[in-house]
């Protein structure tokens, strides 16, 4: 009889955590949201959550987190949290202090890598081999597919943080505590909601500021295609909630490839994510197959 | 006893063609220079070289050609020179025109992804699996490595044509027909003679466009690095050939880091190209080898 192995899952995100248990992203046999707090009170309750669902049993654990991670194999600092701005994270060894305490097999990606396998093998691009994975909300990251796997260099990309012209009317001064106007200083949520004092899900439709969005995104977009020639774009997170921005994205893509090599059509090419929120804590799963 | 292959290769330029025969990159029995005229005599020209080259003992022929290409396995017009701003040369089909002629296997790439292949095997990015090959020359192109194979997605990179932000203080419009000033129509060598109205290479090196020059690459630098982590970046072209840009080059970019994500050593990371002239003509022949 062939052995029926048991993965665990974390999503490890600024706001939340997300625990689960199962023989496969398709078979969770256990779930659990944990609020972000400290790294000793977050990772204690993912710890006892997996503590109290027979860990014993489990073949491995994937990781997907919040960034910048060190996935360099044979750094001393592998599998920490670096340099996030996000209080009292910095320099968490996040894949060590849960290997330490669960004694499992641990692998760890970015939360957009992992969302990018899932929505591979799962979602938006099954069957696809160039793609890249876009999440657009507090912050902006991407994961990226190139060859059928997923693209690690010298480090993870850190697609939130290329630099884009601003609009010259635009006179907000950014909101990327490192880079001021780049990418996710000019087009995260926190970036929309610097500009105009308000949550972006609050704000209407036809507000000014979405058209600016669009923009942004749109050179985000042209940007990616030019420097990779992906197949397809999937624009997942909260900000792309608001789905008049996917036309009005489309439309500023088209008029930003000026004529010269583009896609069409654009509808295929800037795709919504096929698992939504489950995205990550799936990609998590699919890398704990790899650990065990 | 094994059989000794016999390679040929064509790099297609813009000013000139160069073509090369030889059992290998270094071992070259025959080798001539073009001038690029139009379509029908320039690919006359390179017919009469093979056939009065013992063509009939070629294995196969490897074109490193200026673009855009068209690579999509399947379609109609692959190999097809397509929208080149080059006159008399938009849907030029050099592949198809020389396999007609010649008889042989022909493989096909762009010159970038020639030259980041050579540059790979025998140039400044041995041993490395993510690396991306710039060009800076009349205009800007780049080759890309990652995972240790060059990069097609839907298409080749145009990494030429991604936008940055200007200089507040440029009041140059861009050289690039197709988008005015993305990288390309601000940073190229057609980009440096239109803003000053003189050849780059007539300049000194305290002319101030050569701050802003290295503020553009740099811009360029910092977005490739944000979005595939690569492990260096060989700049090469024939405005790479005024040193000074390689160290102001690295103290943009450091600046433009912010103390975020980044590399050091940057006189690792930025470097140039070991094969010089030749990565075109030497990735020309590794295709030829990949077509028999």
């Amino acid at each position: 009889m062939r052995k029926e192995y048991l993965y665990g899952g974390v999503e490890a995100g600024g706001t939340k955590f997300v625990c689960a248990l199962g023989t496969g992203p398709d078979a969770l046999s256990a779930r659990c949201e944990i609020p972000t707090t400290t790294p000793d009170e977050t990772v204690g309750r993912v710890v006892d959550f997996f503590r109290s669902h027979a860990v014993e049993s489990v073949d491995g654990i994937g990781i997907a987190s919040f960034g910048p991670l060190d996935l360099s194999p044979g750094s001393t600092t592998y599998g920490f949290i670096t340099s996030t701005p996000k209080p009292g994270w910095q320099n968490t060894d996040i894949a060590g202090r849960l290997r330490t305490a669960l004694k499992k097999p641990i692998a760890i990606d970015t939360d957009v890598n992992a969302a990018a396998l899932a929505e591979g093998e799962y979602g938006a691009a099954r069957d696809l081999r160039n793609f890249v994975y876009y999440t657009i909300g507090t912050g902006i990251g991407a994961g990226i597919v190139t060859n059928g796997r997923v693209l690690h260099g010298r480090s993870h990309p850190e697609c939130g943080h290329i630099r884009i012209p601003r609009d010259p009317l635009d006179t907000f001064a950014g909101a990327c505590p490192f880079h001021g106007d780049c990418l996710e200083g000019l087009a995260s949520g926190a970036a929309l909601q610097g500009r105009v004092g308000e949550l972006a899900q609050r704000l209407s439709s036809d507000h000014p500021v979405w058209r600016l969005e669009a923009r942004y995104l749109a050179l985000a977009l042209v940007n990616t295609f030019y420097m990779l020639a992906p197949e397809r774009i999937i624009l997942g997170g909260g900000v792309m909630q608001r789905a008049a921005l996917f036309p009005a994205i489309r439309n500023e893509t088209r008029a930003l490839f000026g004529g010269y090599v583009g896609v069409e059509p654009l509808e295929d090419f800037v795709a919504s994510p096929a698992l939504g929120n489950d995205a990550g804590i799936v990609g998590a799963m699919m890398l704990a197959a790899k650990a065990s």
